[in-house]
């Protein structure tokens, strides 16, 4: 199903298997709260983004009041109003949702187009070593379009994630160059995380982006960091205990991230 | 429901909100792969005893080969062979499955009985603070019985976890001194642990031992440490990729765990 002309792999380090089981390797995954706790409608959180830079320098998320979706590139962390309108997140505002990771790239390709978003996903998937079970990703190139979506900010009392989702505001970028990231999860991390590819936009300017539900890519480079650490700041348990409720966790998932 | 006599707070320190929160702080739970591979036959893990012993003094889990239920306390490791004997782990032999905490208990209390295993349940329950997500549980005193179980070894090629415990091997140990520890998780963290209560037993001879599944006990001393942090060595990805497998973790974990 994939070319071999879509990838050219530029540099592929081989990561040695044992490398993603040493202790106290930079590759760690922090992540503030869950993707569960997020549903059930806890959109306000303690960490500030100076306390999450100390972690990481690329990652995703969203703000407190799920004001907007949240970009961190470079050690730059910025939001993504409903708009799509890009703008620099204060070290003093707080999150209730984040992923991070010291972003050291081991594997780098180049990707040619086009190529469908669910072509771009299989190719990174076929980068991605057997063995390791997440990954953090970053895409910088050009796209004939992305179809990207933010959410408006929130007042309590606080709906759940599924009811919110219905008032996002879905918008296209065309021909516009930036840089897709985000992670790789694997399924069984679902009500942790969102399982699969989660994946923000930012274009070149630092103008425009959001959450990624679609793309066509016309060439980009791919960076690839594997990782099998992941640290959670838990948070306080959520209403999910009814098994009917966790059992709709999945389904959710899929309405709110992939809608 | 809970009798205030059951509970009789010795010495509760109460703790201060921030410091469930705090970077850095000493109660991390740390992970070893995750229940959702245990389920799907992953029994075999890279990871010693004597670098397990790192990250924790108290735990439990199971040794390669899911070679019967492994408890850690005291800095020390056992195991309870699917007859419910008891012996020291070697540092060099390894886990595909464990979690382990620096046992700093901040909670303690003397629960009266008798009382049921619900009742022990809810009494920890009561204690646990509410912003705490997860919390390690130490139980030191005198059971009228514990109802647990272990499994016997298993051999390539491995079958699901689900297949092998209808060979559990169950047992009842009457009028009992010992430990009974363990943790209790989030309902958010199916997949990653067994959420709610997962507890294991050694008696005070280090003789018998094993997966609680019943208990009544007569007069403990409950320790409770409770934490926000969360550490996991991912392992790779298993096959829940389907929908379907996936909404059967759940099942899954009840049948295993709660057998």
């Amino acid at each position: 199903m994939l070319d071999e002309k879509w990838i050219r792999a530029l540099h592929v380090e081989t990561m040695r298997e044992r490398e993603l089981h040493e202790e106290h390797e930079p590759h760690v995954l922090f992540q503030a709260s869950t993707i569960a706790a997020l549903l059930d409608g806890a959109y306000d959180g303690d960490l500030t983004f100076a306390e999450l830079a100390e972690h990481g320098d690329l990652g995703l998320g969203t703000l407190n009041g799920l004001d907007g979706e949240m970009i961190a590139i470079d050690g730059r962390f910025y939001r993504a109003a409903v708009d799509g309108a890009i703008a620099e997140v204060a070290p003093g505002e707080r999150t209730p949702f984040a992923v991070v990771t010291e972003f050291t790239p081991t594997i780098e390709a180049a990707i040619g187009g086009p190529l469908s978003h669910e072509g771009l996903l299989a190719a990174i998937d076929g980068l991605i070593p057997e063995g390791a079970s997440s990954c953090a990703i970053r895409l910088d190139g050009r796209f004939e379009s992305v179809r990207a979506r933010s959410v408006p900010r929130q007042h309590p009392p606080y709906r759940p994630l599924t009811e919110v989702v219905a008032e996002q505001r879905v918008f296209e970028l065309d021909d516009v160059s930036g840089t897709m990231l985000g992670f790789r999860f694997p399924s069984y991390a679902e009500g942790i995380e969102v399982s699969g590819f989660h994946l923000h936009f930012v274009d070149a300017e630092r103008r425009r982006g959001g959450h990624v539900l679609d793309s066509r890519a016309a060439e980009v480079t791919a960076r690839l960091d594997p990782s099998n650490d992941l640290h959670i700041e838990l948070p306080p348990e959520v209403d999910l205990a009814s098994p009917a409720l966790a059992a709709g966790t999945h389904a959710a998932i899929e309405r709110v991230e992939r809608g």
